[in-house]
């Protein structure tokens, strides 16, 4: 189309294919996930439900796992380029789907930080980290409730779902900024927590530091990545009302 | 002209104007400006040169206003339509200038803190939120020596400019995304130092910590604006090297 070849033309040297771009980020995602596990197993003593600060593993596995790569995921499904074309409602499924996964990871790794914090008589919900990661999930339950509601039920008009779907488009990329920066701020604190005495201290920076701080800068790595691919020109469903799409039909009188 | 006319029959009912949208994040700015020095002058004892408490205190208040709050102002400057005509070299000096004291005030503000660490014999570089600072310090700094080699030094051909040109871009709305991330794992680390003993413990949550919790999700509300009105395409220069701009140039056959 003409689109796509005024684009190639202008931008062919920097051009990523999205589909090897993905493979990447799966990866990157698989690795935050497989680093934060080891973390939690290796330094921190493993997993349990009995209240302990094994409960509260729990936490980073579940947000990273859901908040950032899944999420993440489920962010993408529209850019994959077989979406374009056929009926949209499966994808619309797999969207909410994913999303919903997401969701129900995240709200279990809420329960496993309360629990440990309720178990142990530690205060809930003080700290600019856990300011942070709450405005997030509530953010990310009203994007859902609402993405749900307008795109997924049948009822809603079309001027209603065009009028409120940039606002789906930004709050999906800004959560998962809120999201990856919650992940920073965390992992910073339970370090601090975690690495305090003898020769242990964080500021000694022992292997746990290392591995937990590169974990940090990989999350953030993929957050910045996930939120670029969802703005590129390019990897955007051409056929949605967007305006460069329009643009051309009317130029075109199409 | 015809970009305006699409964009605006299709999203008529969200358009925000930019200007009032810039005076709504300039008050933003100088809010968290604001707050970090009120913060640092009323809770943390003010500012001197000595090495003591008192001279980190210039790190959070240098860091929010110039790789937050300055930062922002020089990314924007070519959202402001009044740039959109007219010889381009001012705004070009206008966008380094305002980076550069953006530059200047974060150097500073490192200098702050590694002059705290050395006297009080504290280590360096250890924590995730120094790795995410320092290497968002250095994508800033490559960020501005490349754009001026680049954009405002005579010798770059045409074709390495629009090369460099979405590089650059990207870059500036990353750095910002990892600076406000930075920001709140640097005021979370902070608040979880200062507030130990007694009856002014973080988790009791003291006036201070709320104060400084504001400050800490204002100054993300600030990035995440700043990033979306870089994003926003109907707010993009329209005579740029653009996707939207070539298309419709080509399809009218101009």
């Amino acid at each position: 189309s003409l689109a796509r070849r005024c684009h190639h033309r202008s931008t062919a040297m920097l051009d990523v294919p999205f589909l090897p771009f993905c493979a990447f980020l799966g990866t990157l995602g698989l690795l935050c996930m497989a680093m934060v596990g080891t973390w939690c197993q290796h330094w921190r003593g493993g997993f349990s439900l009995d209240g302990s600060s094994r409960t509260f593993n729990w936490h980073p596995v579940l947000m990273v796992t859901g908040l950032v790569v899944l999420y993440g995921a489920a962010a993408l499904v529209y850019r994959i380029p077989n979406t374009w074309s056929g009926p949209k409602l499966p994808w619309k499924v797999l969207h909410g789907s994913l999303a919903l996964g997401a969701f129900i990871l995240t709200v279990l790794g809420l329960a496993a930080v309360f629990r440990f914090h309720n178990a142990q008589g530690t205060p809930n919900m003080y700290s600019l980290h856990s300011w942070m990661g709450l405005a997030t999930v509530l953010l990310f339950s009203c994007q859902w409730a609402v993405g749900f509601g307008a795109f997924l039920l049948p009822w809603a008009p079309t001027w209603l779902r065009a009028l409120y779907k940039p606002i789906h488009v930004f709050f999906g990329s800004t959560i998962l900024m809120l999201s990856v920066a919650s992940c920073a701020s965390g992992i910073n604190e339970k370090l601090f927590f975690s690495l305090k005495n003898g020769t242990m201290q964080y500021k000694l920076l022992p292997a746990e530091a290392v591995f937990a701080n590169t974990l940090g800068l990989l999350i953030l790595v993929f957050g910045v990545l996930v939120v670029a691919a969802l703005a590129r020109p390019s990897w955007k469903r051409p056929d949605s009302d967007s305006l460069d799409s329009r643009q051309v039909r009317d130029a075109l009188g199409g």
